[in-house]
């Protein structure tokens, strides 16, 4: 039986991707006199993922990777202002307000009554207090996990913390890999809330639909009755 | 009566602002046919300043902000390859092996055997549990708190999360501002381990000599017999 939910947080309270993809295209733009897009977005990912080890998540890595891709693939011609200019959009994306995902005001108070709540989200710890911070949803989480990673390693750890049993611990997130599947490996239930967008890095080509204890669902209002038969 | 000790990592434990000090050296050198040394730190500082609700601390926000001054201090005139070299500059300094500073290999498990160790820092989460990990030291320390600010607020939270009264606590670290005049003023105890040296916005000009918690050493060896008496 459910007891603890544990909810991740960009993408499944509030916008993110969003963010992210507005300022690539905006990055795209700034380079297309040099490459087509999809050359654009492809040494970017790769950039991305060869310094995802010594940057971690986080809008300010993604503001160096993208920095560093702009020099390599105008073999140092952009000017020292163009990337001042990708800077600038880093900045924008951190200064940006949390924009709350439709019924998450309404849920969350409902379900930390019979609940308790974590806020289980990875990336840059200063970015994301201050999301949480400015969402206004803080009070109703029991406690926040900031991780440098999700993984089965780290959900164990902060499952042990809490003095939790998986059996009784459902997480809810919109990215099957770092939200779900170590959650299911570990016994515990997951329920999917797909985002519109999902970030390379995160896509899973397969949905677990055949594990008893997973759900996938469209908005998080859809919870309250689903929880208890878990 | 001291029962649980907390550490605070950079440049307590291991070296640190040695290593930001090298990176700004060379930072210098790359800026030094543009402006004087004094001009540059003094602009970067203020660029670190302006960031650093956006950013927060760690080695990505300094080099975003180096960046950014340095495009500034040159009117744009430097290149995207001069850029590029403050980029390698940052992923050097995260990737610099982690040197832990005299006596702390020895002193560290000694302690753990008669207290409760917390290892309290701020900065970058990924980096920061990088540092831990390579460190050795990770298994000796119940808890790991990365914050992304330390002050009041902060302590008095990882007090209460780990069920500690002030009284029964000792913070140890090199940052009279972060480490120490917090923690005195929740009415725990403060030993301050000077560093070489301090980053300018760590500077505190009066160190509490009147305040009969605080204890200053040389380094942490000294700390076993000055504990029971704090």
């Amino acid at each position: 039986m459910i007891r603890i939910i544990g909810f991740d947080a960009d993408d499944t309270l509030w916008h993110n991707e969003s963010i992210f993809d507005r300022a690539q295209q905006r990055y795209r733009a700034l380079l297309a006199k040099y490459h087509p897009a999809a050359e654009v977005d492809r040494v970017l990912f790769r950039t991305e993922m060869r310094n995802l080890p010594l940057y971690g998540y986080g809008v300010k890595g993604f503001v160096l990777s993208a920095s560093e891709t702009a020099i390599e693939l105008t073999n140092g011609a952009i000017s020292a202002q163009e990337i001042r200019e990708i800077f600038a959009l880093g900045q924008e994306m951190l200064a940006h307000p949390v924009e709350l995902l439709p019924g998450v005001a309404e849920i969350v108070p409902v379900l930390a009554r019979d609940y308790r709540l974590l806020l289980i989200t990875k990336g840059d710890l200063h970015h994301q207090e201050r999301k949480v911070a400015e969402s206004g949803l803080g009070a109703h989480f029991h406690a926040v996990e900031i991780l440098s990673e999700k993984d089965g390693a780290t959900y164990e750890r902060v499952l042990r913390r809490h003095g939790i049993a998986p059996d009784e611990f459902a997480m809810v997130g919109n990215s099957l890999k770092s939200d779900i599947l170590p959650v299911l490996a570990l016994g515990g239930a997951g329920v999917h809330v797909p985002y519109h967008l999902t970030w390379q890095h995160e896509h899973v080509e397969q949905v677990p639909h055949d594990q008893p204890r997973f759900r996938q669902v469209v908005t998080l209002g859809e919870l309250p009755p689903l929880l208890p038969v878990l």
